[in-house]
């Protein structure tokens, strides 16, 4: 495109909008926060200095001692540390996959162990495999799948504009493909991974046991990998897979939600949260998930903060621990939020990735949510085009909720969330340092709204 | 985020959307085009087997080839080609660029012609240099430039949301600097690239001269290394510049427009226009600027075609000639639309990126823009949620309005444009190959509704 077409785009864009007293807000936070970045250079700080941040490990730790120092030097008020136990699942340095036909070499496949997992003892756990698409189809294997390595393959539904929704959909046989597996009988579970990308890099995510079931060990597929299998099992259904994993689940580990705020002025026992979670898992760095919500909840505090803002009602920066693997952070919060004599009124997440902003999630009806639409226009300064009812707001500001909090969920462009999402490839190149910025500001002009106004 | 937070958001997604007569068609298009991807797929095929097609160059007339090819296999009607002749400018094999100061070693710089400059004769050329940061500021400058290099140092203003927006502003420099430069005496011109990335590859462009001033040679500096050269004289104001360019202008060259339709099966003389530009710059592959738009086009006219809707009023593809240095090709069309006795009711560009649809831009007031309020909802399905009036829809369509066209542009996200563009970035990889569908199936759904209900 060149000079011609710009200029007449340019000049529809820089037309005259209706002016609204919130003009001064988006400006300044638009001028300072594009110009300054702030986001993408924590970010590349908590994804270099710290890497990998699996909740028990030892990269956990280091990232609680990183929201601390960070938002100290930030100069929040009330920085501290609530500690909490969490899970501590360890990947260990075997993994490996090969599918065999007789009279054939083996066929390396590219797989990891989903999180949660039991390990394989002493030999590589071999076993025919019969495939299914879905939890349904696993159910439906009866005898079949005896003794056998069911191979979850259903892929995300390609259909929907909204990835979110076909994650919804495949990971279920991520989440619970082990326990219907061994339901019927079955010794071990492959599962293709829950990706949006056609390529081999395996994406792990939590995967659940029953305890009216034996626990079988379950393995991510990367899709090119599933697509392989497949092909050869339709070629010769008596294909065979072998795998190791080294995987297992130690004690509990302390780790602790991180926590700084601004304290209102007026207010000061009405509390706003936002945040996101500093726990990711043990591959690429976590850039997307969750490293840009931490680091956008941060961002938006220190703008607050370095504007001079004063806001009437307490802004709260919480980075959760533990969302991937349960939650215990979550819980922590809300248990702390239940005993304390403070309001939440509203809980803002960000957990959907460091894309453009889109929308925000709403836990309000369509009927409530017409309060805010007077907030439409300063939040659509960046990018967010759109109020969704009926939203959870996510895991981490989700229970929250039951104690009166309306919950906000920042809802990024999805198209490319899937493609990196718990895999080597979430990694701080592939996170654009103006998309994160602008995530950041539509955090900061919510909190500020509500300071203000009230939700 | 876990499959607590998803359910949540899925459950949001699935609730039960107000039905509407669009349905079937969004449905069908979302099917069929997420699944198959086509447009990706003829978009590596475009970059890979023709690369790059800068008009009048080998790859030019290669691509006009590809794309009758390409529209002759997916059995188009009436596919043609329309002659027209294209500037031919060549960027030779000499760049170079150093910036020297007394008693240092010299400190290599990474530029790159600007198009349509003239070349250096003979030896580098060397000169003082005196660095401004707009049109404006150079002209003041006044005695001070005589004999100089002017350094354009003007970024890209960072805090507009659109970045379209912010080219608008900085591109000047790039189109207009040379004029301005000879106009104050100076003997060559570098130009900070306009470009979003903190990065140091030199993005190139279309620049002018005035028959009424003398030619300077004109080059673009990466980001990073004109923030080098700035420091540079900050330091010493005496730092001096040398560069070299092979670049020229050789006779024009011919080119085409290429054209493929259906046929309306009602009002056959009544046409709209969908397409982009099927040249590129030298720089990279031009898979965002236009090899995106080229293939949404051809997508959506394919997606019509094989889904076996039968289309009221033609709709015909046409992929323009040298846009980006002089829009012969456009000019050739509106010509040609002008004696033919057609009727050209809606025309529809896309030439800003694969990137996820947010927008069309309509040549439409807002006033007459509510006629179309019907097709928001058919549109929203492909993540277009605004619909913009008072947008010139584009440089290639551009002169269909005056003809009577109603002119649309589609509106990707814009953040990541300016970090490709006319670069060697500009490649394939940067291409999400669900964002670029997303594309053609919005231009496919605006197409059908436009054929089957006017405009």
């Amino acid at each position: 495109m060149t000079s011609i077409s710009t200029l007449l785009v340019s000049l529809a864009l820089l037309a005259p909008q209706s002016d609204s007293k919130y003009d001064p807000m988006t400006r300044i936070l638009l001028k300072k926060g594009m110009a300054e970045l702030g986001a993408y250079a924590m970010l590349e700080d908590l994804t270099t200095k710290v890497g990998h941040r699996m909740c028990g490990s030892e990269g956990d730790a280091k990232a609680v001692a990183w929201g601390k120092a960070t938002m100290e030097r930030l100069g929040f008020q009330n920085v501290r540390t609530m500690p909490c136990m969490v899970p501590h699942w360890v990947r260990g340095s075997v993994e490996s996959c090969v599918a065999k036909r007789s009279g054939a070499d083996p066929v390396r496949l590219n797989g990891t162990a989903l999180g949660g997992s039991i390990g394989v003892e002493g030999a590589a756990l071999e076993a025919g495999v019969v495939e299914v698409r879905s939890l349904d189809e696993c159910a439906k294997l009866g005898e079949r799948a005896k003794g056998k390595i069911v191979f979850f393959n259903g892929a995300m539904p390609p259909e929907n504009l909204r990835t979110f929704a076909s994650y919804g959909v495949a990971v279920q046989q991520r989440g619970g493909g082990a326990i219907a597996a061994a339901k019927v009988g079955a010794v071990g579970v492959l599962v293709r991974s829950v990706s949006t990308m056609n390529d081999d890099e395996p994406h792990t995510g939590a995967m659940r046991y029953d305890p009216a079931v034996p626990k079988i060990p379950a393995m991510a597929l990367g899709v090119q990998s599933a697509e392989k299998l497949s092909a050869m099992l339709r070629d010769d259904p008596d294909t065979k897979v072998a795998f190791k994993l080294s995987c297992e689940t130690l004690p509990d580990a302390p780790s602790a939600n991180v926590i700084g705020e601004i304290v209102g002025n007026e207010k000061p026992n009405e509390v706003i949260v936002v945040g996101g979670h500093l726990d990711s898992w043990d591959k690429g760095t976590g850039a997307h998930d969750d490293g840009a919500g931490v680091t956008q909840a941060l961002e938006a505090l220190r703008l607050i903060k370095e504007i001079g803002w004063q806001p009437k009602r307490t802004i709260r920066v919480v980075l959760f621990a533990n969302e991937e693997m349960g939650g215990r952070g979550a819980r922590a919060y809300a248990d702390y939020a239940k005993s304390a004599k403070e309001k939440h009124i509203a809980a803002i997440e960000s957990d959907s990735g460091g894309f453009a902003p889109r929308a925000f999630g709403c836990s309000y009806d369509s009927n409530k949510l017409k309060r805010l639409n007077k907030w439409r226009a300063p939040l659509a300064a960046f990018g967010i085009d759109r109020l969704e009812p009926g939203s959870g707001g996510g895991a981490d500001v989700g229970p929250l909720g039951p104690l009166g909090a309306v919950l906000f969920g920042l809802e990024p462009e999805s198209q490319r969330y899937f493609d990196y999402h718990h895999s080597n490839n979430d990694t701080l190149d592939k996170v654009n340092p103006r998309e994160l910025e602008l995530g950041a500001l539509s955090l900061a002009a919510l909190c500020w709204l509500i300071s203000e106004e009230g939700v």
